[in-house]
């Protein structure tokens, strides 16, 4: 069996290979013998490369609230800003030290360019900070030099020292009145993998010099793949080259700052971390430009599924999802590791019955050792962590129609029904399904799919069927021109009526308070809403991810009137969780 | 400057670190001093693998759609199903035998677990096909050993060589009928990451010998990381094991097959190439079960990147994406390597600057070389690929109003307009608006933005700005209980009225077949609508994406009839698309 496959018409000639560009030559090298056993230095860049990398740069109370997550989660160093380059970063910086929101053990970082009213401007932004890593940079490689600078090797290394020379200057200064104040160096030769090693290594350690870093004063050298050039093993080769050349190496902490153009940043720098760095740069989910930076969250998880302390606390990754998700204003891809709304879902028959034993299995050893199952070492089948220790969990999704190759619910409800259900909206109804089907036993048709679907999120009238805590009677609102919303609503609570005024933003949000001072604990967590039919007498299909309690889940509302079927919607998740409490 | 992270609260004690569950050792590995300088033999599995993590799976229209797409792609193996666990599949197998619609130089694979009943019904589907791949796999992993199958190795070994043995009695039977097919074996160790190696080996070589493999005649082993178990260094190294160790080695094809548990596939199939493989199964765009398949469209890509000819071809990656995003109903992430839709947009001034010196380089260097700009080696810095080549264009996305923090066009029109902008949208009139501010010089105000939104989009009355070849006057509809759809349309033609009647599955599909037939190219890409506000009185925003000639562009339509808005749209884009040529 020899191959058919034909050469391409793809115009492959125009682009030189690697090798060509750059000599990375290690025969010796020694980091595939290496294990990780230890979590590296993390620093999160997510309000630095990955805001500036969004269609909507995030507003400042996305910036705090990324912030905020950064810290909670034991982020200590965090790259927040350009402030020389942008006011916008500048004022963020200010607002963090005047506010006192940097806590005390948390290093903030900034970036800056190696020019004089940049580097004077940028010890303005930190000035008050108790302590800062100040990020220096200039770009090394052939193509930058050629193409952006025009310089030769000496003019390049002149930039960079020249940089190094005047942020000692302004250090003395900024020290004079604030003696406490503890500042930290570090310096990019930007486009580290588009620069040849010798270079790389000679430009660092002349700037480690300027600076004069000790054992006690470290400066931190960051080696950006910038644009990611070659395979992983290439960039840990040039790693563990640098490792050894970087001079005096006990003065330098090794960073490393992967993208991900040929979509192996994640093994770069976990390969790049055995080849001798002690640190890495990265986004919450890989957010940053183009193909973004490496993920963060990857890197940690991946640490601890071999039983390693990542060092960051990642048991809520839900709520992390979704912060990023506000921040950024950009979805998490369903397949993301850890993170995705897929990642736990099994659809295969197979794979749902090995998952199944492998969870029997691990109770029967909990029993046999009398421990919880919570508390024995993991293993089932197909699933390489326990989500429940990332407060998640294990969906099985059935085919509810496999012989019409038309198998989900999803599709059933959007042909039939003109409903088109949110991503985790699927993932829950199919649970639903599931529990149903596994009592009835057999296929289940669309005709009881629809059913189930009104049984579940559509309040029933019919006697033994009945249920809905809460009913929705006369809606009157009221919008000024100031953005002002106010709502009278007839609300019945098991059959009684009243009447009750709530204000807020909107409707949705006026039910909210309204529902808070009834004391139901509900907090907004996603919200969408379509039209179901094309036509001008189309009926609105509305979705709403609450949190109840401790409860998340979700609910549904149909109506000619968007308004009423958002707030049907709102009734449903809430008359969900009170139904099955 | 300690660090100071903290231990984390994570119960990372649960995990068995990859080293003290499997032993991999491989001291003398070669793999990295070797250099990719051919494709491998690819194997696409988005109708097996990819389709069974899909919570809509395939109906029948887009399996064959994804066929043709791969064929077109000039992939020569493609694992077409599960016939004998799914109806649909043993349909689609059946279709695609009887209705000729497999080339003369490709194999469709089909999947199939060891048990007879289900080896003589997949030797039933493969009947007349002129070649194919029989895929037989049994898990093989400690863990689905003790947990799954409760055997010991003997009896798993007993499972793949009696399935072997059964695939040899079938195939007899079949070559009576039909002497000409050619049937090749493929066999894999499930879950081979969990699996130790010298098991692994010893159960592939006992089925290559019940096969009966030759050098003429070989086996494929595909080595599975089922689920991804270690770093992808560790992968290759024991694939470098596998490759010394599978005999005879010359009769067997060493094929990959990774997941991304550890968003590290792509790596793994890079690394595993390295180390001996011959062959890589993965799915476009790296859709599969949980986290995915490796991306074939990355891989492909890398070596196109190189320098080496991917033999797939990747030149209309637009077309691509559209096509997997239509089967999968899935979204290909904005951040996709190479397919994404922002992998080639520039948002920082500094990217965008030394992008253009780039250019004016090339240009510089294409003149004095007498050759245009295509026919040159490629080097612009932060574009890995010309993206011309991938059929696809560079974006720079300038900040219209960096000072206020809330920078982008779409923020705008979002807080000031309520208009969300699909994402493709935004970069598109991203473009206008860079186009204007080069003009104009300076920032954009909101004000302005929208002004440039409604010359752009929506069509002007006023004197000399008026533009919109057509217009849109009375619609009335008429929809049927069987589906059917009219329409009565005035359409004014440069001011000149007529009524045109049109027929289709709605308004949208109606009016491009009006439009047909007057003589405009339109293809309809994409199309979404929403509520402009949340009360009951909101005006709608509709947005389609036309093929409209060689051209793909957006158009907009608002109004408070969801109808209108969305005639109105396709209208916008077949203006403007008459407007700028």
């Amino acid at each position: 069996m020899r191959t058919p496959q034909k050469p391409s018409p793809m115009p492959f000639q125009r682009y030189v290979p690697f090798q060509d560009q750059i000599t990375v030559s290690v025969p010796d090298r020694t980091w595939p013998d290496q294990v990780i056993t230890a979590a590296p230095r993390w620093c999160a860049v997510d309000l630095r490369d990955g805001n500036q990398a969004l269609i909507d740069p995030m507003s400042p109370e996305r910036k705090h609230r990324m912030f905020d997550l950064l810290v909670s989660m034991g982020y200590k160093e965090i790259e927040v800003g350009f402030p020389s380059a942008s006011q916008t970063d500048f004022d963020f910086v200010r607002q963090l030290i005047e506010q006192g929101k940097i806590p005390d053990d948390v290093y903030i970082q900034v970036l800056t360019q190696c020019r004089e009213h940049l580097i004077e401007r940028t010890f303005e932004a930190i000035a008050g900070a108790p302590r800062a890593i100040v990020h220096l940079y200039n770009s090394t490689s052939i193509l930058q030099r050629e193409v952006v600078f025009k310089q030769d090797r000496a003019g390049i290394v002149d930039i960079a020292t020249t940089g190094a020379r005047l942020c000692k200057k302004f250090e003395e200064q900024l020290l004079a009145d604030q003696p406490e104040t503890e500042i930290v160096y570090q310096y990019s030769p930007e486009s580290f993998t588009g620069t040849e090693l010798d270079f790389a290594a000679h430009i660092s350690n002349e700037v480690v010099e300027v600076l004069g870093a000790t054992a006690e004063k470290p400066v931190i050298i960051n080696l950006p793949a910038t644009v990611e050039m070659a395979t992983p093993d290439v960039y840990a080769d040039s790693i563990e080259w640098m490792h050894r050349n970087l001079q005096p190496r006990e003065a330098i902490i090794l960073s490393l700052h992967p993208h991900n153009d040929r979509g192996t940043g994640v093994a770069a720098a976990e390969l790049g971390y055995k080849a001798g760095a002690d640190r890495i740069e990265g986004c919450l989910f890989g957010n940053g430009e183009r193909t973004g930076n490496v993920d963060l969250v990857t890197l940690g998880m991946n640490l601890f599924s071999q039983g390693v302390d990542p060092e960051i606390d990642f048991r809520n990754m839900e709520e992390i999802r979704r912060t990023v998700e506000h921040c950024n204003q950009m979805p998490v891809p369903e397949r993301s590791p850890y993170g995705g709304d897929l990642v736990f879902t099994a659809f295969s028959g197979s794979h749902q019955d090995a998952i199944n034993k492998g969870f029997a299995h691990m109770d029967a050893r909990a029993e046999s050792e009398g421990r919880a199952r919570e508390d024995i070492t993991w293993g089932v089948p197909y699933l390489p962590i326990d989500p429940k220790d990332i407060g998640r969990s294990y969906e099985a999704v059935i085919r509810v129609n496999s012989q019409s190759g038309k198998g989900g619910v999803s599709y059933v409800l959007k042909a039939e029904r003109g409903i088109e259900l949110p991503r985790r909206t699927q993932i829950e109804f199919s649970g639903v399904i599931q529990r149903r089907a596994d009592v009835q036993g057999g296929e289940v048709t669309p005709t009881e799919i629809w059913q189930m679907f009104q049984d579940e999120y559509l309040p029933a009238d019919d006697g033994d069927k009945q249920w809905g805590h809460y009913r929705l009677g006369k809606v009157e609102t009221s919008s000024t021109a100031d953005g002002g919303f106010s709502m009278d609503l007839e609300l019945q609570t098991n059959g009684t009526p009243r009447t009750i005024t709530g204000a807020g933003n909107g409707p949705i949000d006026a039910l909210l308070r309204i529902l808070a001072a009834e004391g139901v604990d509900v907090r907004l967590l996603d919200y969408t809403e379509h039209a179901m039919s094309s036509g001008g007498d189309a009926q609105a299909a509305s979705f709403v991810e609450l949190a109840v309690g401790e409860r998340v889940l979700w609910g549904v509302g149909i109506d000619y009137n968007t308004t009423l079927a958002s707030l049907q919607a709102v009734f449903s998740a809430v008359n969900r969780a009170i139904r099955d409490s």
